[in-house]
């Protein structure tokens, strides 16, 4: 037990992981059947609050935490309820078998072989956890974000939610975001470690800061220390009292030229009319309107015909808007060439390892996603043209070149919510946008038939 | 930028931190504001869900995160957006104001001032986001928890909600939850790191795992194999083909003093009563029935009259059960002496350093919260007995002796839970259980009056 804060100081990723892998690992050497050759498979049965897309997040993270999957000593000692064996297997434990997937930034939907693990039973089982806590935290924010991303309709939206979450989540989800098309993140940590530009306006604070010596405000004082600090370029927060004296003032303080003015309360659509038209009046034509204040996808869709140049979303992005996790699962499909899936009632699965095509027509609209055994041809479709989904990440546990920048990632999904059809850009709950087809399975495979 | 997974190589929690929090504190110094004695206030305006109480947690984890807010040379190398004065500024950062607030498993409420900060504007307005990315994510795991610990009125519950957050929440969730009583968690890192028990099952992979040659199920030799490596006092998950033929086989490989089965499926009521009529019949009276399956506050209430023995939480614990945050903002009260507050609608607030007593009848029921300012008095309520909820947690930037282990804030939170009114145990949605009263402060520290 160490008393810190920060993750374990060994950077392993190892336990991250439930008990219960351990154990089984455990039996399973003891009875022969770790070394069963195994297919494990991350999907997810439905999309969460029946959306109609999913944007795979997680999938560079996950390959580097199972790279960094590695028992410590100090670790293997303090796990009293494993015998010598078990210990002797972790304590040389390193990932050696495949793993391939779909690339960060693809779609996905019920059913769609987003990641499938491929090894002795005992080196896949015990990467369930850390792998579903990241896919499933990173595409939950990635697929809300997404359609955040959608109803801002071209203007940039500035990830602003670290408080709301946990501090090391909120690293992961300004990258998520990011990757669904947002622009920038207040994240620090996620500048330094991902890349991503980093923004910020200031905070009622730094109004409240400035009073007179009676304790009277002195908003003006707030913006002239901004403007001479950051210069006139930078974004005032103006609604910290009164919004149109603030905004008198914030012009007044920078001039004509003042970047931006944020509205962090109140009815945004009737306010930023009103601003508008005032800094207009001004003649700051060019300041821009910033505006947050628990917005989601709904209420960014609902200004988009009010003057609003830039979102800022908090909250609800870094809590996946409704819906905090992906619900995605890793499941034993196949050992040693047989199909498995667990029969009871309410969780329908196919067993076998799978592969992926999505079916687009000539517009680039696709069609449906075709679901098919992992050794078998690539299904082809009468007119319409087909694409593999699933990349080769993990060769005998050494990672291939498929490997892909977060910005490659980012315009790839920008490219493929492009060929969705027009209903799947909706908000609106309702089916997935495509249809998922298994084909070329034998009937053992399928505990009842997908739709 | 790195490309690593894990957190901060540096250990340092000074980049969980929003890009504003330093380009307003670069302004500051420019401006002479910077020295200005401040205090900084965490409080919830409501509770979300309008549940009745809300769980202080993650306390222990901010004063441990403060105290790491230090800046690395490689750090300020990639601040080049800050002046050579902020550099120098945070180059020497170490925190050495005051730091007071609730302990750590006591109840919330609205405005309750959960943790006060003191020091200059500088100092405390940079651990803005770390702080509140602690106190949210923690206490939104805790208060969620609560509820379903009363929910379970007495049974004990396993925290098994790893693989539905991020990897590193995973790990805090399961102390929230351990610290609302919670009897155990899955998560290696968690028990490491805390000394929280672990404890797990089996997943269905180990029973999917054990096939004939011919690839039909042998879920005996499952089992068997189970059996042999835990012992009969481990749990079966007896669900992965037909409920009643696995309970048959599990008692058959393990005997009458088979610790448990799991079910992780179906009507949970109606299959625990059958199944605890199975396993009577089989002799198997001490046989445990632990369920999971998307279990919440409300499907535990729901099995109360049923015969389960343990619930196993995932999902619902980890997210918060509906509220994935818990809603804290971290405001500037008071600057020099003069309370300070924005003024825009629907975000009152009252001015002020401040503390809180709260009111208990003779039979030891909460009556109300009342907050005064820190330097006042303790008020006194006739007929009823106060008590101070405010700890001063860091003196001059040193931590002070208050400090509290986990089991001790989890053995708190039991005995605060026992304070509350009959109804704010009610899981139903309706106002907090007890009022928050403002008392001492002068008319110029409110926005509006409070309820």
């Amino acid at each position: 037990m160490t008393s810190d804060n920060s993750p374990s100081a060994t950077r392993t990723t190892s336990f991250l992981t439930d008990k219960y892998e351990l154990t089984m690992l455990q039996a399973a050497l003891r009875d022969g059947t770790a070394n069963r050759q195994c297919t494990f498979e991350v999907f997810s049965r439905k999309l969460p609050n029946e959306r109609r897309y999913g944007v795979v997040a997680g999938t560079e993270r996950v390959l580097r935490a199972v790279r960094d999957f590695r028992f410590t000593e100090e670790q293997l000692a303090t796990m009293d309820f494993l015998d010598e064996q078990a210990l002797d297997y972790l304590r040389n434990y390193k990932f050696s078998g495949q793993i391939d997937g779909y690339r960060e930034g693809d779609l996905y939907f019920p059913y769609s072989p987003i990641l499938t693990v491929r090894g002795t039973f005992a080196e896949c089982v015990i990467l369930e956890t850390v792998i579903l806590s990241i896919m499933n935290a990173d595409s939950a924010v990635a697929s809300a974000a997404a359609r955040m991303v959608t109803a801002a309709d071209g203007r940039p939206i500035i990830e602003m939610g670290s408080r709301r979450t946990h501090e090391y989540a909120a690293v992961t989800a300004a990258r998520a975001a990011y990757l669904a098309g947002f622009q920038a993140t207040s994240n620090m940590e996620a500048s330094f470690r991902y890349g991503i530009p980093a923004s910020g306006t200031s905070a009622h604070a730094w109004t409240l800061l400035h009073i007179n010596e009676d304790g009277t405000p002195n908003e003006k004082a707030a913006f002239q220390a901004q403007v001479d600090s950051l210069g006139p370029s930078t974004t005032l927060l103006v609604d910290t009292y009164d919004i149109t004296q603030g905004v008198q003032t914030a012009v007044e303080v920078a001039g004509p030229e003042l970047g931006g003015v944020r509205i962090d309360s109140g009815d945004l659509g009737a306010l930023t009319r009103r601003v508008r038209k005032q800094l207009d009046d001004l003649g700051a034509y060019n300041t821009k309107i910033v505006v947050s204040s628990d917005l989601d996808e709904f209420a960014i869709a609902g200004l988009r015909g009010d003057p609003v140049d830039v979102y800022g979303v908090g909250t609800s992005v870094v809590t996946g808007s409704g819906a905090p996790t992906a619900g995605m699962v890793y499941k034993l499909v196949e050992v040693d060439g047989h199909p498995v899936f667990k029969r009871s009632r309410g969780k329908a699965m196919t067993g076998g390892t799978k592969c992926a095509v999505r079916a687009y027509r000539e517009t680039g609209v696709a069609v449906e996603e075709i679901v098919y055994p992992f050794d078998a041809e690539e299904p082809k479709v009468n007119g319409l043209t087909t694409r593999s989904l699933v990349y080769p990440f993990v060769r005998d546990g050494e990672r291939t070149d498929q490997e892909f920048t977060l910005d490659e990632s980012r315009d790839y999904l920008a490219a493929q919510i492009e060929t969705l059809p027009w209903e799947g850009l909706a908000l609106s709950r309702d089916e997935p946008a495509i249809n998922t087809r298994f084909t070329g399975f034998p009937e053992t495979a399928y505990e009842k038939p997908h739709r």
